[in-house]
């Protein structure tokens, strides 16, 4: 048995409480979050004794071992600090930090502690791209040549959110940098981006992005491009390739159903799902899961903190590339586990 | 708060009791089945308070308000009779009997105590098949003219089961039937059946078969065919096809990801979802929602007795059609809801 | 190089002469058709020297090797056999008659004579059912167990076209009975029809229907069926899969480009290309070319007039089970080459 | 009718001309080629009266009105610009020439002479490709945002092919440069180039490369990317996709057949078709057709000089970026008709 305690509950803290409690061998004790009066219906019905507004409650609390940061990301790298320090386990969402110094800072005392920590790239848990990370793995497309990711999110966020986002590439991109990482086995040493506000223009009075096309070079030699897109009238789109010397795989969009429709108008098929909580459903929970069985086991977590402090390094460069409208190349000096 | 009893725990029961757990209004007071000391573990595990040999020990307990029957099917119909006279209400799974007669029986003493029965067609709660049957009764489609389902098995049961299952019809096509009927919106008037043995000859001698095609007339006029096989060895093969005057709607089989391979071989796909455990995991999760909702909501069941009924006299009708080999015409007398 | 004269330049006569000058082994030297006068521009342009109202000027000239009769249906009998006579090569359109009797004796003076006679099955050149029949005959999907066909057309003929068409089951259906020969390598020996006017109540007047379901039962014991509608709105809708112990093997339908649409409203692809000019243009073009090298290198058809023969009875018992509504026995006594 | 002259009966001269047969207002009366032994019966049967090895000959023939020039590209400016002053229409394979400067010259040379000028971008009059640009012309998708562009072939060519061919750039891209502009009706103002030999290590020995990534802007402020690679073993992989406000309209490969088998492997699909004979059959057709019909009706060619000078622009500044290392803009100050 493991007892968690969850700092911050949020849409996403919500959502992994749900997803620990389908687990028999998880006991949620404690919640925190800077306001909890709203939770309290929330929390009996779920069971969970504590709630507080202070999360080194949680820290102190030598019977809970685990802890899930789900706090505004500006607060992550001290939670984490802190978290280590008192020996508990670590899930925290992405990104670490808005600073890649933070982000090592945090890591070095995670290191020093022993503690596990999971970082929240979720989308290593969708079945569609574990399967072409494996499928990679295993040769089945040979040497990787070419990766390709499209990422569109179905609608942008409020202007009040991109302020504090830390940018698309810091907050939409960074997934897709973690995903290059993980299907290609191989570092990504240099980064080209083109962006544009296209779907706002009050995003670039902001200094941010809407749209945005990131080309990738792989120490292995390998290219790789993504793409964003703050907004996708017709859903999700979650798309990932990998090209090599013996084939090509591709994870498509996922679909609330299989039904065609064929009148006069055409052949209708249903739009991708909606967004993330929809099209990462079975990832959420895996990734959960995963993180109980590293600590039940004694294994490895599939998204380590070093897997986070690298995305952030490279999304610091392709911003650094966007401004400069140059190539940034990445260095992967420090490398922790 | 809906206090329910599982009368029989093989697979399908217990299927259904985690998926009632799901639900925060539902508390699983007992289970009962012929032989309970395998069971020990799995009840306490799950928090069942009540494990017998005695499913009357359930009729008799005042506190529990509908009983799930998944015993074998030549125990539906006197537990029907018992469990409505003790004011229960019923989830009963498919086939309410093998005898039409029976069958009959037990729905007039439901219908009697005034209790609610709904019975375990759980395809009607697929999402695909749902939304064909929505868009086929929103007119999409215009007047149905021809309806095409195929549904085949990944691998044949064993003979043993095969000697108790009522023969293909009336375990298998049973639920094709019934699909026919939801999605056309109109009732079944004559079938015409051919069957043969062509994955494993004893079968025949068994007086059963394991390949089957039947022809459908509507009462609306329009026309109608079912494709079954024990044995598809790509999955569980499960489509459903409504053509009409504006149109035609599919819904196609699942698979687990979207992912394509690509190499000098050829494109490769996921091959369809294994069987029913796989593909219809959220069927069957909604279908026991949908029953809980019906008795706290007093509203219909979306899959009645009727139902049950008209989908065993089609099957009968079906039977004798291929034992003749003549057209069979299916009376449509007695209703009951 | 071989000489052909065309019997009947309506539209199908027209697009086999242009199929035929695809082939620099051809020579087209004559026309004949009712009516000539309003075909003398056409023949020019296509560099044919001879236009006749008499299609016996075709048979008593010694240049020609071939004919290709493309009249209406109820003079196929008597030209086939008069070419027979005259030594000429024999493509005829299906069906070879509207009696059974009639295409016996045709068949047996062709048998006779010696030349050679093929029907125009077209469907067995297009690409896709020749590929699923080729795996089928391999073993690619075992032993075939289930056969569907699916055929509809676009939009229904006139009334006066179904008046003297010989009726769906002979018109339509035919090219189903026929590839389910081809495809299954089995003859069929029972069928079961269901037919209904659903698009057109005044087509039952004329003692015809639009809509209709086959059952058939193959000689090697096999299930199979086919389901023809008049008006398929949104295109030509031409599918067939074949079932078998190690698999499925399907054909889909034919766009005209692969080009998806998503939008707010849904994904949209192309509908089914249109109708039998657009869908089976390879085919028409791979059957001439097929009969011409048959005959240069003295090989079989590929579809032959026994060919013709079994399809026109397969239609004539589907009739007669609509008629009756009971299952219909074929024999297959006399079979020709 | 309009008489052509063929100068350079390679591959792609030989596939024109048959073509051009197709053609009933088309007459050829010659052919040019540095060598014509081996073409005399292939002229022969093709009834071409006419076989020279100087293609001025053709110049100076009074009867030809257009010539197509298929000879290797280094020849191309000088013949244009001969056949230009001779009043000769001109249909001219990609690249006009391997140097920017040249190009311009040979095109002041035609926009002189009054002649049209068609360069040999098949793919704009693929049926997939052409819809593609026809919805976006429209707005179906809004306004564009994102262009992707994947281009692989299905084997790599010669070194000695390599040596001559001007770079992946010139060679391969170009094709992408011109759809890129073509679809998205907006001129690349500037291009990001990443490129390797990943299949064969010798490419890189010649300076060149069989691998890219390109990063697009375009002048509407729009960002795209191609990718090329010399050697996709599943086939010739040919796909679009336009992204915008609207929705997205993607253009997907095409395959022989739509036959499907499902086994207990998998589900299998055709491969896209080999290379570009097979995948662009309609599209040299087309191509051909269209240039004739702007010739009959004194129309615009669908593409034009200039159009071929853009895309050799961009291929410069793309290779100008590969070697830098570096972004690079492009000049549009020059356009010819």
């Amino acid at each position: 048995m493991i007892t968690v305690g969850m700092i911050g509950a949020g849409r996403i803290g919500k959502l992994h409480v749900d997803n620990l409690l389908l687990n028999p061998q998880i006991k949620i004790k404690a919640v925190s979050d800077i306001a909890t009066e709203h939770l309290k219906t929330w929390a009996t019905s779920k069971s969970i004794p504590v709630l507080t507004t202070n999360y080194e409650d949680l820290l102190q609390d030598s019977e809970i071992d685990a802890v899930f940061i789900c706090s505004p990301t500006n607060t992550h790298a001290e939670i984490i600090e802190k978290a280590a320090m008192a020996k508990k386990h670590i899930f925290c969402e992405k990104p670490v930090s808005f600073s890649v110094e933070e982000t090592l800072e945090a890591l070095k005392v995670v290191e020093e502690a022993g503690v596990k920590l999971q970082v929240g790239f979720n989308r290593r848990f969708d079945p569609n791209f574990k399967k072409v990370q494996n499928l990679v793995r295993k040769g089945q497309v040979g040497e990787p040549h070419i990766l390709k990711i499209t990422s569109r999110d179905p609608e942008p966020p409020s202007l009040d959110y991109v302020r504090s986002s830390g940018g698309l590439f810091m907050d939409m991109m960074i997934h897709d940098f973690d995903m290059a990482r993980y299907v290609m086995g191989s570092e990504i040493v240099e980064v080209s981006a083109y962006g544009n506000a296209l779907i706002n223009p009050e995003v670039k009075e902001l200094g941010d992005i809407d749209t945005a096309i990131v080309s990738l070079k792989f120490a292995n030699g390998a290219l790789g491009v993504i793409d964003n897109s703050r907004q996708a009238v017709y859903g999700y789109d979650q798309r990932l390739e990998v090209f090599g010397s013996k084939g090509v795989v591709t994870a498509d969009n996922c679909r609330a159903t299989t039904v065609e429709v064929a009148t006069v108008e055409g052949v209708v098929q249903d739009k991708p799902l909606y967004f993330f909580l929809e099209r990462y459903t079975q990832a959420y929970a895996e990734e959960v899961a995963q993180f109980v069985r590293a600590i039940l086991d004694h294994s490895a977590v599939i998204c380590s903190g070093n897997d986070g402090l690298q995305a952030e390094r490279i999304a610091r460069a392709a911003q650094q590339s966007y401004l400069t409208g140059k190539p940034v190349k990445i260095e992967h000096g420090f490398v922790v586990n």
